[in-house]
């Protein structure tokens, strides 16, 4: 076989990327990486995942009314394709946020990168719907979207966490060659990989916009929960009301286990059929669901689902001491850089108050032959960021991440990096 | 929103029928059911979950020299998107099939439904790559094509697992167009609907085929285990050799538990890229994966593998106590067919050796009308057999299938079957 004659996606830059940076992280096991976006090993560990499983079914009997061996089954037997967590999501991102959905309204998927495909499917019908993601962007939105052959425009994050004014310019572009900008892909909290939070103001013009463009936001908010207390904001889907214009996406990789791959998507918008019938989004993602992965593990729900019961039925509850953590780390890591890096000439850095990662600008490029002396002479890993964008404005920026990291880690990884950084700027 | 904006597989008779029946089900739960293809609650209900994650992860300590915190991790972080249990499954695949495939030739899959949506979207380019099925097929394989918006034609089993001459016929019509039969799906054991076995001349025929007209083979083993000792059949993969025709998908959901979601694929075939350089399809295929659901749950994986290391590492081993009681159950829906249903006008069906399904042809149409007729006033569900269908052909089909029924259940279903058919035909 050639490997021209396959489907365009297995040779598009993304995936190359992503397979770079498996290999790369394999090749040099003893560099210290600031590149994994995963959860800390001290929330992996202490996971008692038949405590869990246990925890959940005892749910099922006491509050579903079901029989100790239905509840086994449930947990066994095939299962609905919208899930079996649902009314406990539900009841989480109304404790959380003050949503109002229904079990209904949501599909449990395998981790929030099936959410993004089956979303994506959905909304583009056909090579006039082109999804528009706010850039420097989760590199799997932009998978899937090449899976799917779905056309893709990229618009900055103009610092404030959407260029309003390049998105605007973008919609005119593409209605005057008879397309549209179907949807936009946005974190607004802490983005991965950018770090940005998204004003209040930004978020509300954001949603005017979509609303008069009639663009459909899809709203990642997989790092919300690492704000403080003071510096969380309002999810786009929450400020939106009813008016239907926010699709949220989320992962319980980070808040529980990523080994569980469970993932969910709320689309509450009313999808009106032919003979005037009305179902929710999320039965016709559901259906789609069947043809992708039929269901969601009932395995991994159940663990999700004893961890929130677990929690207060809270995402925030559980991850309370998670954010302490990664806050922690986040600090250590931009005191480190103030100190080690800051002076360095034409380097330059974001300083998030969440998440997992901070924006290096650096003068050279910053690309897989960089990242190869980093590793080999140096001794530390990054994210070279060219593949987060859809243009070669990432080429000069590098990601740090900071969750997986232990405080002499990050110390030393940041000497290192300023090590490297002197030798070449 | 309106339905009609959406994707056009959200509107695809496949994904209602589905719907459909998924929804039948829920409303008529006394009724006696033949419809779903679920294992027997009596290998769900006993199996030890904890256990088989402890025999697991004693494995990875012991055979792959792993310390135990790391063993703990590999079920509960992040993983390689091939998998965690490729080295068991490619022992299992040579101990049961005598296959020989290094772990790298595997990817596994949420489920076997993923196997098929990556196998379809790696080799189907563009609209000239059609995606052929030997019908009636699984329609999770035309589902997958519909939301990926590849092409399908189906061609007739013909009673001995492909209608050769139709594929050829096929061929050069597809090749007249400008077009090519990419790849043809078949399931040779038992297949679901139709519970057809291959035999072993057309599959030495269908290969040879394949070869000539360079058509890849997606080879569904399924039900492969159910046949007894003496009517077991090489797969097509073994018989192939080393031409690479054939990519193998399988799935844990009838050995395992179906709540594991966990499937296989097996692509060994060499793709050359650009510069000369080779890897196993299958290496792309877990590139593509990163892009759907990243990786399949280790969770899922390790249950899976525990169970495996349970039985001898043998997927034969894990099915042998489960083909007995399938095949005790089939040989009693045929026992009750032939004693209640065959003597009436019109009505005839196949008498397969394995598998959990029988097909009947009814001198009336099997659709929905029919069905919501049975289950109101018979209390017998089944499957209309369109939905498998690409053309009509199976308007008057229905499928039996006999693997979640007690015996006491299948000979008082097949008496309301033949009340039902008594007063139609």
């Amino acid at each position: 076989m050639r490997l021209d004659t396959l489907h365009p996606s297995l040779t598009d830059p993304t995936l190359a990327a992503l397979g770079f940076l498996n290999e790369v992280m394999g090749r040099f096991p003893d560099a210290i990486s600031f590149a994994p976006g995963a959860p800390h090993v001290s929330f992996v560990d202490d996971v008692d995942i038949a405590a869990h499983l246990e925890l959940f079914t005892a749910y099922l009997v006491r509050e579903r009314g079901l029989r100790p061996e239905q509840a086994g089954r449930l947990l066994r037997e095939y299962g609905p394709s919208r899930g079996i967590i649902n009314d406990l999501v539900a009841a989480a991102l109304h404790t959380d946020y003050g949503l109002r959905v229904a079990p209904d309204d949501l599909v449990i998927t395998a981790g929030c990168q099936e959410a993004m495909l089956l979303a994506a499917r959905a909304l583009c019908a056909g090579p006039e719907d082109v999804l528009g993601l706010v850039t420097p962007a989760f590199v799997g939105m932009l998978g899937a979207a090449r899976v799917l052959d779905v056309p893709t425009v990229g618009i900055g994050d103009g610092g404030t966490g959407a260029d309003l004014a390049a998105l605007r310019r973008e919609c005119a572009r593409l209605r005057a060659e008879g397309r549209r900008l179907r949807a936009l892909y946005v974190a607004p909290d802490f983005a991965n990989p950018s770090g940005t939070l998204m004003s209040l103001a930004t978020r509300h013009e954001l949603l005017a916009l979509a609303r008069q463009e009639d663009i459909v936001l899809l709203e990642d908010i997989a790092y919300g929960f690492t704000a403080s207390d003071e510096g969380m904001l309002p999810p786009l889907k929450r400020l939106d009301g009813d008016s239907g214009q926010v699709i949220m996406l989320g992962t319980f990789a980070k808040l529980c286990l990523p080994g569980a791959r469970v993932g969910f998507v709320v689309a509450d918008q009313p999808v009106t059929g032919p003979e005037g019938t009305s179902e929710p989004l999320a039965r016709h993602l559901a259906a789609l669901k069947t043809m992708v992965t039929v269901n969601t593990s009932p395995l991994g729900q159940a663990l999700v689902g004893g961890m929130l019961l677990a929690h207060g039925g809270s995402l925030t509850g559980l991850g309370r001491e998670r954010a302490r953590l990664y806050r922690r780390n986040l600090h250590l890591l931009l005191d480190e850089l103030d100190q080690q890096v800051a002076g360095l000439a034409g380097v330059s850095y974001n300083r998030p108050g969440g998440g997992f990662f901070v924006r290096l600008r650096l003068p050279v490029r910053a690309d897989d032959a960089l990242l190869e002396l980093s590793a080999t002479k140096y001794g530390v890993l990054w994210t070279p960021m060219a593949s987060f964008h859809l243009d070669d404005s990432g080429d000069h920026e590098i990601r740090l991440s900071c969750s997986y990291l232990e405080p002499a880690e990050i110390v030393e990884g940041v000497r290192r990096l300023a090590a490297l950084l002197s030798a070449v700027v």
